[in-house]
C-alpha cells in the first residue's frame, strides 16, 4: 500500500521525465491507484503529445473505473489539441482525484475542477503542495504580467525590401545578422508567421541549435497550407490557427502529422490579433515573435498587440515597384496616422543596422 | 590710356563682385577698350544670369566693332542657359580677346579660343597668369577628379516607406533629420530630384538659410512640370533636364522664369544618368544630391553613377502594398542581383537613425 504524498511523489517524479521537450507547456505527471496498485502512469512527453492523464488512462484501461487519481497539475477543460483531459476522466469513471496544484493560468484556473466536481467525482487540492509551488515556479510566472509580449521582426534591404517581385527573399540580411534571429528566437514561446511566408519561402523556423525552438505558428485562415511544408514534415511542434472548418481532409492530413490545429473565427477573412494572443495563452504561449510577411505584420500591429519591432536593415538595393515591404495590408492614407515607435536600440550586427523600437500605444 | 595688366586687373574686380552668387558657375569679368577708353564692362552676378562677356558687349552696343576684350576667364563655347559667349563676341566684331585663362573645365577648355581664332579674331592667353591661377584655385580644383560626386538621399519609415499611397510624405522623419538634410545640401553643387517629386510635393530644395544653395535639377524629360511649382516660380536658380523639345509654349514660360533649360535626348522615355551627369559637369556641377522619387533613384542607381547612400530611418509605420519606396522602378529579380553598399556610418539624428553608405561598384 501506498499513500497518498507517495503517489503524488511519483506523479512528479514522472512528470520530470518530460523536461524541455514539453515546451511551452508545463511538465505534468498522472498515476491512476486502485485496489494498492498502480495501474496507470503517465506523463506530457513534448508539446503536441497527449496530456499525462491521458497517457495514464490509457494504460488503465476499464480498470480505471472507480480508481483514484493523482495529477501534478489541475487537468484542462479546455480543447487544445486534445480533447480536454476532464472529459476523458469523467468518461473513464475516476470516483477521486488529487490534484498538488491549480492551473495558475487564470484563463483556465479552477474550471477543470468546476467541472469534474460538477459530475460528482472527489476533488482533493494541495497534495504535495510546497513541492508543487517550486515546481511549477517558472510556469507561475509567465502568468505574473497581465499581458503577453509580442515581437514583430523583419530584415529588409536599404530600400525597404523584404523580397523581390518574385518573391526571392534569401538572403535579405548578413549571416550574422541570421545567427543572431535564431538566438533569439530561444527568448520565445512561439514565433508566428503568415501561411503565405510558407508557401513562399517553406522555412524551419527554429533556432538552428542556438537553443530551445519556439513553436510555430501559422496563420493559415483558409487551410492553404502545403502538407508537404518543413513545418508540417519535420518532428517539431507547429500551431496551425484556422478559420475554416470545411476541408476536412485537410485537417486530418494535419493531425496525421502530430501538428496543433487552433480554431479561431475569422471576419472577412481576417483574423484578430487579439482574439489570437489571448488563445495562444491559454495554450501556454505568452511570448511570441511575429515573422511576417507584409499583411500578417500590418494585422498585428493594427490591432494593437504589438510591443517591440526589431528591424534589420541590410545594405543591399533591390528596387522594383512590386517588390515586397514589411508592412503591407491597407495602410494609413496620412503620415499623421501612422503607427509611431521609439527606437531603443540600435547596433550594427555583421553587415547590417539592427534597429529595436517600442510601439507607442495610442491611450 | 590703360596697359593690358591694368585691364586684365579690373576686370578680375569686376569678376569679384559675383560672390558666392554664381555657384557653381566660376566668377567671370569682363572689359571691353577702345581708342583709349572703357566701352564695356560686366561680370557674372549669379547662376542663370548673362555671362560676363554678354553684360560688357550690352553696355558697348555698337561701338564693340574693332574693339579689345579682356575677360578673366576662357569664354564659352557650348550652349548654356545663354547661347555660346564666343558667338555673341564673334558678332559684335571684337578683334582681339585677351583671356587670363583657359577654362579648367577639360569638356571645354580651348573649344573657345579655337572658334575664336578660326574667325580670326586675335587671341592672347595668359595675361595676369599667376592671378588667374590663385583666383580660380577652387574652381580648377574641382576637376583633378575624374567622376563627380554623386549621393543619392531619402527618408524612409521602419517599414520602407517614402509616402503613403496617396502620396503623402509630410514629414517620414524627424525636424532634427531635415535640418541635418538642409544643412548637407550645402555641400553639393545641384540637389537633383524626378519631376513627380515636384508635382507631388512642390518643395522649395533649398538649404532653408543653413548655407549656400545648391542649384535644382528637375529630371522632367516630357517637360510636364507645373509652371506654378516653387522651383520655377521663385528666384533660386532651377536647371530642367528635358527631352521632349515639341512644347515650345512651355519651353518659353520657363525661360521667362529665368531658369536653365537643359536639353538631353531621351530613349524609351528615360534619360541615360551618366549623359547628365557629363552634361551637369558641363555647366559645373560636379557633386548631385538626388533625392528621388523612387523611379529616379533606380534610374541612377542602376547606371552607375551613384557613389553613396544617405538613408534615414524614421521610427513610424504606415504600411501598405501601395505605399511608396525608396527605390521603384523595374527593380532584380534575385537577391543575388542586388546593388550591394557597404555601410560606413550611422548614428541618431533626432528620433531617426542615419545610415551612410558606400555604392559597391562592380568590377
Amino acid at each position: 500500500m501506498m499513500n497518498k504524498i507517495q503517489l503524488m511523489n511519483l506523479a512528479f517524479d514522472l512528470a520530470k521525465q518530460g523536461g524541455i521537450k514539453t515546451f511551452p507547456n508545463p511538465n505534468v505527471g498522472a498515476v491512476i491507484y486502485k485496489n494498492g496498485e498502480i495501474i496507470g502512469k503517465g506523463y506530457h512527453k513534448f508539446f503536441g503529445d497527449f496530456h499525462a492523464e491521458i497517457h495514464a488512462l490509457n494504460e488503465a484501461g476499464e480498470n480505471a473505473k472507480d480508481a483514484i487519481m493523482f495529477v501534478t497539475l489541475e487537468p484542462c477543460s479546455h480543447f487544445g489539441k486534445t480533447p480536454p483531459c476532464v472529459d476523458a476522466i469523467i468518461r473513464a469513471g475516476i470516483k477521486k482525484i488529487f490534484i498538488a496544484m491549480k492551473d495558475p493560468n487564470p484563463l483556465v484556473s479552477g474550471e477543470g475542477i468546476k467541472k469534474l466536481k460538477s459530475k460528482n467525482i472527489e476533488v482533493e487540492v494541495g497534495i504535495l503542495d510546497s513541492r508543487a509551488k517550486k515546481f511549477y515556479e517558472e510556469y507561475s510566472k509567465r502568468f505574473s504580467k497581465k499581458n503577453s509580449y509580442v515581437v514583430l521582426k523583419y530584415a529588409m534591404t536599404l530600400d525597404g525590401k523584404i523580397a523581390t517581385p518574385t518573391g526571392d527573399a534569401k538572403w535579405i540580411s548578413s549571416e550574422k545578422s541570421r545567427e543572431w534571429v535564431h538566438k533569439f528566437r530561444t527568448k520565445f514561446d512561439g514565433i508566428l508567421v503568415g501561411v503565405n511566408t510558407i508557401i513562399r519561402d517553406n522555412p524551419e523556423l527554429s533556432s538552428h541549435s542556438k537553443g530551445k525552438n519556439p513553436i510555430r505558428i501559422i496563420l493559415d485562415p483558409e487551410l492553404i497550407i502545403p502538407i508537404n511544408s518543413k513545418v508540417i514534415k519535420d518532428e517539431l511542434p507547429t500551431v496551425i490557427i484556422y478559420s475554416n472548418k470545411k476541408d476536412t481532409q485537410k485537417i486530418q492530413q494535419i493531425m496525421k502529422q502530430n501538428k496543433f490545429l487552433l480554431y479561431i473565427k475569422s471576419k472577412d477573412g481576417l483574423i484578430d490579433f487579439k482574439k489570437i494572443i489571448e488563445e495562444l495563452r491559454r495554450i501556454s504561449i505568452f511570448s511570441v515573435l511575429i515573422e511576417g510577411g507584409g499583411l500578417t505584420s500590418w494585422t498585428a500591429l493594427k490591432s494593437g498587440v504589438v510591443d517591440e519591432i526589431v528591424s534589420f536593415v541590410s545594405p543591399k538595393i533591390i528596387g522594383g515597384q512590386n517588390a515586397i515591404t514589411p508592412v503591407e495590408g491597407e495602410g494609413v492614407k496620412d503620415i499623421s496616422k501612422a503607427i509611431k515607435t521609439k527606437i531603443t536600440h540600435f547596433e550594427k550586427i555583421g553587415e547590417d543596422i539592427l534597429i529595436v523600437n517600442k510601439v507607442i500605444r495610442n491611450k
